[in-house]
């Protein structure tokens, strides 16, 4: 599984980058370099947030996407001049996206993945979760709920106002800007915690110095037990939700389970 | 583990449902009736979907929900008249959102969820993932991305065209006739097919009338392998994405791992 692990890494960090875009998104390049640097992990796929606007074909399902062409993206702030004039070349139905942060990581062993999945949940990436396929790949994907998705045309003719346009560009805007806060802030911030506490606790098991466990221990290895249990990372206080989490908290019975995630170094 | 497991589930099939309705959404009840009669399973959470006009304090973030009023919410389709009325008694900043079917599944084992998670993959819940607690608890959280969220006043005026909120209310109640026809057509089915094929191996697997194996197996036994590698639940083509899943198909490498998923009884 290690040599498995490694080969998968090595793989995909050798294949050319087949985003549209061809490269990883600069405002998170920091996050991508952070994860790639440890043996544990890598990331498969990313987007750092970003404005679309799309023109779907005229009476397509409110869901299909087959026949759409793009008419803006950005991977920050707009101005409502710049969706304006890309809206004067739709000609079908018109939809505009504020799509958040998204990360693929693969990872070693579940435990990695369990860490990752912690310091999502707890920057605020409500959506996240695992993938354990059969062939043993792990993966993280680290997701958020906080989006739009505003119809603006129909057949080809734009139903709102141009005052509206302008109201709708700022929404956007904040959302993107509290979207990189979040990666910046939070999530870089926890997930550097949260892997240094991991291999200070890796390099303290590991300590040949270390006299052998007794049940009645010395001062100083009652010492060392006691920085073992202290995390960074500690337990996330029950937060009132900002936002709509994937659990919409409608349902039989209280969301359990992601709690837990966070218990991992305390 | 398995003790732990029973009661866990005994316990919160015991407890009073705490969501504003009270009650399982009649949309579900036959997805959460066959869930929670299988030993391997129980919900925690579930909405069948719902479209809700809330109405948020002026100037407050733009995805924070603290100081929310919930003027209008449906779990069926609605008319533009429903959301008009509503909306004469908003007073600050009114966003509709069109939400999809959300469950949330606690699996006695790891495969149980991996089960899970595939059959929602493949009846198009791109968001669903994985929990794994550090206490053993293991959750399938069954998520979906084709959503609405539409800002429709600002400080308490209604920005937008009352034959606008005519067509956002058709977009919103198409997104729910989809939703409930994946939840049906596809979700329920899948489910019901997978469990049926994992009981069969099970009960194969387990029948003592079976000669042993040996290199060299007989045509009848041959004949059981090949029906053990039969399934009901087939690899998926590869589709064109109809809907934005969670990583946008924007970063670096190609989405990996998802499909893995779907190898379970190939």
């Amino acid at each position: 599984m290690e040599k498995s692990f490694a080969q998968w890494k090595k793989q995909c960090l050798n294949k050319a980058d087949l985003s549209k875009k061809g490269a990883v998104d600069e405002a998170i390049e920091h996050v991508v370099s952070l994860l790639n640097s440890r043996e544990e992990y890598f990331t498969t796929s990313s987007c750092s947030g970003r404005v679309i606007l799309i023109d779907g074909a005229p009476e397509s399902s409110a869901v299909q996407k087959q026949n759409c062409a793009w008419l803006f993206v950005s991977h920050h702030k707009c101005t409502s001049e710049d969706l304006l004039s890309a809206l004067a070349g739709c000609s079908g139905d018109a939809v505009l996206k504020f799509e958040p942060f998204v990360l693929h990581v693969q990872c070693r062993r579940l435990e990695d993945a369990q860490l990752m999945h912690s310091v999502a949940i707890d920057s605020g990436f409500r959506n996240s979760g695992l993938t354990v396929g059969k062939k043993g790949k792990i993966i993280t994907a680290v997701r958020s709920t906080h989006g739009l998705e505003v119809p603006l045309s129909h057949d080809g003719t734009l139903l709102l106002p141009q005052e509206y346009i302008t109201y709708l560009t700022q929404v956007a805007n904040q959302k993107m800007e509290e979207n990189h806060r979040r990666i910046f802030s939070r999530f870089y911030q926890n997930l550097h915690s949260a892997l240094l506490t991991e291999k200070l606790q890796r390099v303290q098991i590991q300590d040949p110095h270390d006299a052998p466990e007794t049940e009645k221990g010395t001062d100083e290895e009652e010492e060392k037990e006691e920085r073992k249990k202290t995390s960074v990372y500690k337990r996330r206080r029950k937060r009132e939700q900002h936002e709509t989490d994937g659990c919409h908290g409608d349902g039989d019975c209280s969301v359990p389970g992601l709690e837990d995630c966070l218990d991992l170094f305390t």
